[in-house]
């Protein structure tokens, strides 16, 4: 089966796909449109999960770029809505990869450095689960009223010695985004070169059907824009969240099938670490077409199967 | 004189200035940085741009990327500062740029169309003068306490016929930037592909000596990556602002000087435009050496002058 060719599993025969189930013993897996949507599992979806692992003996990971949440929230969601996940290692999440990410910088000092959060309150939770402090996350940080952005920047940036103990910048999805908060990561960026810069995803929007609504890379770009400095992405597609796994031989990618239901982010990271992949239609694309389409702009999938559940009658 | 070799004009004859002199008939001339900064003139300059006018029979402008005041407004203040142009026509600003813009589309429709504005008051001063609807500008606009975005969302989305009827997205820069501010504008320009995305300026950090502030392209950035749309630049270095005066048969180009004190917005603009430039040193680049630093990367003005009222002993 060649790779990238966007083959629907029910054209295959039963012994090809068989030899596609033998090609792989470890699984990933994205959270929302592929297995779960919010609180409620996609039909069958649990039933495949749990027969890769206990029938057929594959290693499943929950991979998701998903930061509103900790990786024990996400944990006790997937044994909730029944997935067997045998611990909470199996999940991946932007929160855990910024964890990792500060935990191997050398010059990181948990009893000296904090981390300013342009995000949601679950970034501080997973920060102060390991011991890092954190300020900023899950608050709104708005102009007084009639205070002058002037009042708030003396206030606020009079000190320049005040940021030198900010060891990063982490952006998260953030309903609170303000101007307010812009200005002091730019700042923080600006003053201290040596801080890090972190973002937990760069899904630039949220499409629904009757509106769009701003995602994470939105926030990101305007920060990117006024401090002149690149975020380092801490999901998917990014190959980098896969580097503990690869790195302890706990996962290796040649052996590794990615299922998702986006050509951009699922796909895409498959093809940057170079695993097999899998995309259903139980997101934006709910069709092989559409995804056919996005041939010339998005990497194609190995195999294409409208819903996770129909894998059931084959395994 | 080679055209961006970035000569200083002390070094040049007697001559071989008055030839420089003579090579134009109308000057452009930037702001904040060269002729003033905020409400204080900068010293000499008064007295050039008067002489320039006045002695020598140049025809002057202000152009300025300012959207923080009218057109009226600025007028004043030059007035006020002694400046002596002659009508507030001789005055060129985004706000300006974007009335006009707006009057030559074909579609619009002042009795029916409005306008949302992600930026300051004056925007919303200069459209009125002009007898266009606008809503937004200068005003905060965040999630009410205790309330979820989700709320907001279904509040502010929930109508898509609601977005039909605005005919444009203004951004400027902003104190009150917002979360709400951006989905708002967001949910617009996806659900109105016809509806016009329009940014005063790309001036993405305000860099002061103690600290660093975002500027209005770092609002648009984020709103261009959710929108996946690109904003339309109604200020320099984008030629477009020089359209109506060339049309008018009012400015050429190649007869043109361009002053100010910004490497990528002024003299970009001059080389965009095919003007001549002269760059100041009372902005960003205090010294020539700086300029040169720069010559990789940014266009080079054609002379270069510590400050603006230096030119006045060759008048």
């Amino acid at each position: 089966m060649s790779r990238g060719g966007a083959i629907t599993l029910s054209d295959l025969s039963r012994e090809q796909v068989s030899e596609w189930l033998q090609s792989f013993d470890t699984v990933l897996c994205d959270g929302d449109g592929t297995i779960w949507q919010d609180d409620t599992a996609i039909e069958g979806a649990v039933e495949v999960v749990n027969a890769l692992q206990q029938r057929l003996g594959k290693r499943v990971y929950l991979i998701t770029n998903n930061g509103l949440k900790t990786r024990q929230e996400l944990f006790e969601r997937s044994r909730r809505l029944g997935f067997q996940l045998p611990s909470e290692q199996h999940i991946i999440s932007p929160t855990t990869a910024i964890v990792d990410y500060l935990g191997q910088r050398t010059e990181f000092d948990k009893a000296r450095h904090q981390v300013y959060v342009v995000g949601n309150a679950a970034i501080a939770r997973e920060l102060k689960a390991h011991g890092i402090d954190s300020y900023g996350a899950g608050e709104p940080d708005e102009l007084a009223p009639g205070e002058k952005w002037q009042d708030f920047a003396a206030r606020e940036f009079g000190n320049p010695e005040a940021v030198k103990d900010v060891a990063a910048v982490v952006v998260g999805w953030d309903e609170y985004f303000s101007y307010c908060k812009m200005a002091r990561a730019c700042n923080i960026l600006c003053s201290n070169p040596s801080s890090a810069f972190l973002v937990t995803n760069r899904d630039a929007v949220h499409k629904y059907p009757a509106f769009c609504i701003p995602g994470t890379a939105a926030f990101v770009s305007g920060i990117e824009a006024c401090s002149e400095r690149e975020a380092l992405e801490m999901g998917k597609p990014n190959p980098l969240v896969l580097e503990p796994l690869i790195k302890s031989g706990a996962l290796r990618p040649e052996r590794t099938l990615m299922i998702g239901d986006c050509l951009k982010i699922d796909v895409g990271f498959a093809s940057n670490c170079g695993m097999l992949s899998l995309l259903v239609g139980t997101g934006r694309y709910s069709n092989l077409s559409a995804v056919l389409q996005e041939k010339e702009k998005l990497p194609q999938p190995d195999v294409y199967l409208p819903r996770l559940g129909d894998l059931l009658t084959h395994l």
